[in-house]
């Protein structure tokens, strides 16, 4: 294998791929990072056996020339010096040549780096995925829907299948809807696709959040390909490959309810940061807050610990409908909710203070957020 | 104690002294930051016994109002709770007030905070010190100083004394030296000073790192007092204590060899550069690299770690003079030496392999660095 190659090309996918190598491995060959060259280019792989990433670097693109392949091959890299010594060359090019005993030489200016390679024939084959069913989603939306709902997965063991998200497709809607037991976040839209296939898989909430990561925010198309027990991202240049979880994920609607006692709309941010500050003497480890409805839209929201001090504050809400109420919540999750809810005024809709309070945007029904409260009241 | 106070000046003062505060004290009420009002302005002091910063806030600055006093008096109140309350409060003025057992409301806007204080009488107070015999330096120096040697300090405790920054004044000059016996920082400047007194302190490392992060970077002089056991900076609004460390700092003039064998003069960031990418193979916890002499003005840089790679590069340099050389050293040590010179072109002075070396700036002799090599020729 010998190649040239602009570094910045490089650099970049190095850095895609690193984000599915793991130190932590069990399988030494996938702490290294793949990179095989054929005529049409370059391809890097990355993976930690539940993530594998795949970026293309063709040898030419728009009439320039980015790889000039002298010799095709294969050989796998150690990925951490690989990556460090790719960001660190002297100059734009790139030679990388594999001698003899997979012995790799990567120079670039006068710098010669000599690196001992792995053979890229033992390095794990990627899982094989049908590219027959697809649908697709701009990629600016993917990645809104992945931070509208990810932060709302479980961090807990307890029940692994509550660390992803459950993906719903059915009838040209992507329904997304992550939960911890405590609280939930659901995302829906509409998604391009040709048949009515119909979905339902949970993909693991650190899948999702390495793939935001390396997703520019563009409005290109991604195509996702759901199977049995993967999924694969595929843009121009990358492959994201994701295992999805086994067991089948909680019937979510009926945690919902139809009904409420109290409704509020409200500046998203004034609720935001009132809660935030109150967040500061809030109670116990989930920082419990309360709030109260007043006469006249005053909503007053409050703390105490009672070893630091108190906090209290008003503001003014768009307008109270029905019930008055008094309810505790975690600080958290509320401001988790508001965060992920882009939208300027919401309407939080409560049934009591002991039942699950509802966060919706008032211009659209696409994203919803449930917060279970608690019970100090 | 109650007075209106514009919020930014606040803000700032808080996270100027909180730079002295620790959660990790044996005195419980230096977790507090003092807040003492008087018809002059406010005054907030934290310390952790070590360190002690005093940050002054006139009531009137430039014919504008910036604190309103209400009524003198003093209050102690949780460092943590009350930084993080001051920078999330909503509006540009602050009210605060203490009111009946050290209870004290911070009010800003709507925000109404309740903060139960300690009584600042039982505040330790800070170390008296004579401000009849200071000298002074623009604080930008003074910045520079600090960090062309405090890097190399111990972060041993095996000797104490190595982990502070050796300052001696005499004949009108300031001698900075640090060491950690692999390698000595040295940097030396003029100070304005009224009479003939000559100093020999150690200053903890840690102090002059927090003193140097709160220092804003103007040419404003920085007075300096040094009594037996501490030393104080001032500025305008601002008084930074440091203790002193206990002991006699080695003498390290007779470390510094007065003659040399090969002399090489060469672009600082050429060296830098290459050392660095050097690094990244470098061998051992201290990434030994190699450098060579060649003929024709060629230094070779080299690394080798046998069970991952190794690099090799050239660099031209502007003259080597003197014997051929080939000498180990710590890429680290000298990562740290050649970024601390603030120099395009420095010249590195061997005395043969086994010897420590240094290296100066063509242009002054204030700043020299002295490495030590590592055996393996």
């Amino acid at each position: 294998m010998k190649f040239i190659i602009q570094k910045d090309y490089l650099v970049q996918s190095v850095q895609d791929v690193m984000k599915a190598v793991s130190s932590r491995t069990t399988i030494p060959i996938l702490t290294g990072i793949k990179i095989v060259a054929t005529t049409e280019g370059v391809t890097l792989t990355g993976s930690d056996s539940d993530i594998s990433i795949e970026s293309f670097i063709p040898a030419e693109e728009a009439g320039s020339e980015i790889v000039e392949i002298r010799q095709p091959g294969s050989i796998v890299l150690q990925a951490r010096f690989f990556s460090e010594i790719v960001k660190k060359l002297p100059k734009d090019t790139v030679e990388i040549e594999v001698q003899n005993h997979l012995s790799t030489v990567i120079r670039s200016g006068k710098a010669e780096f000599n690196l001992n390679g792995l053979d890229a024939e033992e390095y794990p084959h990627l899982p094989q995925v049908e590219e027959e069913n697809m649908f697709r989603i701009p990629t600016d939306l993917l990645k809104n829907m992945i931070r509208q709902t990810v932060f709302a997965v479980s961090v807990s063991e307890t029940r692994p299948i509550l660390t992803g998200v459950n993906w719903k497709v059915e009838s040209g809607q992507l329904h997304c809807t992550a939960t911890d037991s405590h609280r939930l976040a659901m995302r829906k839209a509409s998604i391009e696709m040709e048949n009515q296939d119909t979905y339902n898989v949970v993909i693991p909430g650190k899948s999702l959040n390495e793939l935001s990561k390396i997703l520019d925010d563009t409005n290109e198309l991604v195509d996702i390909v759901i199977t049995e027990n993967q999924v694969l991202f595929k843009t121009k240049h990358l492959l994201f490959f994701s295992r999805l979880l086994d067991g089948n994920y909680p019937d979510t609607s009926r945690l919902i309810p139809n009904e409420s006692k109290t409704d509020v709309v409200i500046t998203t941010k004034d609720l935001l940061q009132s809660i935030d500050r109150a967040s500061l003497l809030g109670e116990g480890k989930n920082n419990v807050v309360k709030l109260s409805t007043l006469p006249e839209g005053v909503i007053e929201v409050s703390s105490n610990t009672p070893e630091i001090g108190k906090v209290i504050e008003e503001i003014q809400s768009q307008s109270i409908e029905g019930e008055e109420l008094k309810i505790s919540f975690s600080a958290k999750y509320m401001i988790d909710a508001l965060k992920a809810l882009d939208s300027t005024e919401i309407k939080v809709s409560f049934t009591g203070a002991m039942r699950p309070f509802l966060l919706r945007s008032i211009d659209n029904d696409s994203v919803l957020h449930l917060i279970l409260p608690v019970r100090t009241f």
